[in-house]
């Protein structure tokens, strides 16, 4: 492994901020147990998020605190580091400062892991019409937007109001509109049964539109027409080589058609965190930061940039996708080679382990591949739900989402179908 | 038993519509089997709410969704029910109707179980620096408040505005105000151990403020005695004999003293739905509206009130206490009444049957009394929790709560440490 840095220079202590505590940022922090560092985590919320179980929340199946993880009791055991909630608004790379709205911080190692939003692709007023699903508040508010539809449609006397209001359009092919769709069509068709009187929930319309001609594009093909038919026996239909165009209050306005609908979310498309445009430094198309093969920035070997903020290329010169094991494997990467204060000519560069991929359709219903197998059906979907179980920050966490599974799987209930918001607001 | 009504009548559908999904409401709407009875339950949520625990969302123990159940789901087997979410903003008792923003309902019996809120005494600008605790928006914006400061004092430096962040007035010594108190003071010696780095949270300080000279008034005062020693033991500050004069950003000013704090919490005072004042009835100094034995409107047979929005008499002509068995007890009598369409003049007085009353004070700490009989400590918290888990609704949330119970009495943490605003806001 690499050898520790001369004895002297290792005992001036050295400042490491971190900033975000996604996958990234924390498999960074907890790996810097050298007394010679002194550890900052920057963090906009004071939560961890599991973002893979997040569209669990926006469809009413587990609830904020089961999928976050306060990120002091991460730390609490590491007397060198410490927490600080706060909103990096730039960093100055020749100063070595970051900059929060009300103080600056200096830095002799940096770590950016800020993560990714949703991009519009240049439309940023459909935002307000087809939200996106980042962070908790995202989640809460589809969540509470998806069940506010069905009690109004409740109330509605004109067929066609009743009809906008239960359809229910998801841009974007990739895992989590696979999974928002399989999630929205069980709501419709198993949580709410019953639970109506005038409106026939299962009569809801799930459309789930893909630019590209399959979904899960990075996926093999057999998975992708799996998880197509299996959506489609959910009752949702798929609508593959179909381009958004517009995207108002009323609808979506596709290069094929017209979708009327009241309910639109949207998953389609990542962009870098801003704070990157102050680093002064190459980004790709998505914004995301080049990094060199050690993950620090051209010319600056204390600046790091990792996870989903980071354009790593694969050997074959292939960005590294953004997914949470690229960011946990990054992050301790990091972890060991800034706890040993590796000089840039000694530090060996960071190799990408695919572990392959798996996207949830529905309860006993997944797709995966590795290494060159594929597997499909409720044997992948065990496998789901053991990783996403294991990666699961927290004990408590862990229970918790077994509990909810477990009720939900036995009779299709939702323990989260809250409604914070006033019907006539 | 109530004789039932001749068939002839009965044979007619009677509209039944019920204002509120509390526990009275509930209690009436569950017992309406009586397929001649066209019964709507109406709700501003979409969610029966626990209320007993909500002090427990409110300190970050448990989440929104372990306390909640959808009203939907409660009457979902119920073929004669319906509900449909909205607010009611005025009842015409002449015409038998009531009026919800866009549209009007008719009725031949009404249930008004509207609840109370919190009451400022004629202060309602007190309210923006002295929330109350009702609602799961109020409990998790006081959550949010609660730990906000704790990371807010973290990043200060002048001592005064640290310690201000770090005191915490509780007002009302009753039982919400004790709960509240009780839980605040662990999560500053328990919760957040070893979670900063700077401030030391054990330093908080907690005052419960109390006008009376005791706390808990309604109880013997040897559990008034009991419950300050506790609270006492476990660093909160009882302040009795203490009035509020006025409340500000900067703290509560006393008719002893002023007490600089960030975080004030109002538990003092209760004041009826404010609905009730449309029914152009008698009302107490609540705001209640004062029924008769059979919990109908003076004049008006087909208008009942029950729950927290109704003063009923017990046989000492004094009001009941505001609190769940009551309501229960109401909602279940009633629904027997509706269910049989008893005739005014055959309808035996509501007779309430005293349970006793019990508060937490923290974990494994607890007091009660029943029929003459005192118990406190350990034994009364089990007493206490068992009883909660009993009235909670759903086998879910019960297992949910028990969970969560677990985790917190053998580690001290809180499972729903979580802020969603902006530190910066």
């Amino acid at each position: 492994m690499w050898t520790a840095h001369p004895l002297k220079e290792s005992m001036e202590k050295k400042k490491v901020v971190i900033i975000g505590g996604g996958f990234a940022g924390i498999n960074v922090a907890r790996r810097l147990t050298n007394p010679h560092l002194d550890v900052l985590l920057l963090d906009k919320k004071n939560h961890h998020l599991f973002q893979p179980l997040l569209y669990q929340v926006a469809s009413a199946t587990l609830s904020p605190a089961d999928i976050a993880f306060p990120l002091r009791e991460i730390l609490k055991n590491h007397k060198n580091a410490s927490v600080l909630m706060g909103e990096v608004t730039r960093i100055d790379k020749n100063a070595k400062k970051v900059y929060l709205p009300h103080s600056e911080l200096s830095y002799d190692y940096l770590v950016v892991a800020t993560g990714a939003r949703h991009s519009y692709f240049g439309n940023d007023k459909w935002e307000q019409h087809a939200p996106g699903l980042k962070t908790l508040v995202d989640a809460l508010s589809i969540r509470e937007h998806i069940l506010l539809s069905f009690e109004k449609a409740e109330r509605l006397d004109d067929p066609q109001e009743i009809e906008k209001h239960l359809t229910f359009v998801i841009i974007g092919g990739g895992p989590t509109g696979v999974e928002m769709a399989g999630a929205i069509a069980e709501i419709a068709h198993s949580t709410l049964l019953k639970n109506f009187r005038k409106i026939e929930p299962s009569k809801a319309q799930i459309l789930l539109v893909e630019a590209a001609p399959r979904i899960l594009p990075p996926y093999p093909p057999s998975l992708s027409a799996r998880a197509q038919k299996d959506l489609e026996s959910m009752g949702v239909k798929v609508l593959i080589n179909t381009k958004v165009v517009d995207i108002t209050e009323e609808g979506v306005k596709t290069d094929q058609s017209f979708l009327s609908s009241k309910n639109i979310i949207w998953a389609a498309g990542n962009q870098a965190s801003a704070l990157l445009k102050t680093l002064d430094t190459p980004l790709d198309r998505q914004g995301r930061a080049v990094v060199e093969p050690d993950l620090s920035l051209p010319n600056h070997p204390e600046i790091f940039v990792i996870g989903d903020a980071a354009c790593c290329m694969n050997k074959k010169g292939i960005p590294l996708p953004a997914v949470a094991t690229a960011a946990i494997q990054q992050g301790a990467y990091l972890g060991k080679l800034l706890n040993k204060q590796v000089p840039k000519e000694k530090r060996k560069p960071f190799k990408y382990f695919d572990k392959g991929s798996l996207a949830t359709i529905g309860r006993a219903k997944a797709v995966g591949f590795f290494n060159g197998f594929t597997f499909s059906g409720f044997f992948a979907w065990i496998i789901w739900a053991f990783i996403h179980i294991v990666y699961l920050v927290g004990f408590r966490n862990r229970y918790a989402v077994l509990l909810e599974w477990y009720f939900h799987y036995i009779s299709g209930a939702r323990g989260a179908r809250l409604i914070h918001r006033s019907i006539d607001q």
